[in-house]
């Protein structure tokens, strides 16, 4: 029954990636707490790089600048 | 004064639905909590079906299998 | 397979109370979308007035003021 | 390390205003915590003014009544 | 630079598996994505079964009825 | 109509350091892009170092070994 939420960076991620996080997310709640994978629930959110700040600046600009 | 987020599959479902969750959650809040409806918020996001997951598995491959 | 997240001040909300609210969502999203009750997921977040602001201001502070 | 998540409706915000807003957020939690701006996460969503509710009614139908 | 929700049902889950958990993220979207495990972030939310309800109903309700 | 969630750890903020987040943010909005403070919400969150992970680790071992 556990509900997780994954944020990421719009970067193009494949469905086949997606999958893969999902399963995985899905398969560690189940061995660290012994959750029911058929009830766990998993969203991706994918956001514009615009969107998403760290160190007080958004990762667009930083990606500029090369960090 | 309560925030409710709603979160669904990305279904093509029409503005007019949406306008009957936002105003059925708020009369609900009203109803069994006594919330002033003037300052109940409703955000409802719809989440790509490949972003999704249930049982380990994304949402538009167990819609393929028929699940 | 809807998420619902509800976000209340923390005043003592009964037990009852909660599950009528976690009952009247899960229909409500049947009734408008059509949506399966048996895998919709909602999740009360009660929170301490000192942590709820509006209007800029707490909420704590403006039950003081009478608001 | 704060985690600060900021919905706001789909208006076309520049991105010099959110790179204002992300600067602006990040600085105050360092002013009034003393939290350290370098691992400080910002994500703005904006969301369709169909899917902010308020009141009981979209956001989108306030502003064609003029509220 | 993920960032990471995970909710479960308030089960006096140890510091230890805590730990495990937000390990075994970080590595997968490192594994998958190849994101940068120094800046994930991941947050875990206990809930109380009383504020979890699926199928319309509390967790609490459920487990006493044995499902 | 903004909504703002601050995620904290949980290490005694004051009711007072609190009240400056939320009047801070919420005049952030209104100089930034306008908004109304009368219908800006602010939700603080304050987590356990033992549900908070940065880097793969607990924040509690983080501090521990003095990073």
């Amino acid at each position: 029954m556990p509900f997780v939420n994954i944020k990421i960076t719009n970067d193009g991620v494949t469905s086949e990636k997606k999958a893969e996080l999902i399963a995985g997310v899905t398969k560690l709640l189940q061995q660290v707490l012994g959750k029911n994978p058929a009830t766990t629930v998993v969203i991706i959110d994918e956001v514009s790089t615009d969107n998403w700040g760290i160190g007080g600046e958004q990762v667009t600009a930083r990606r500029k600048r090369g960090v």
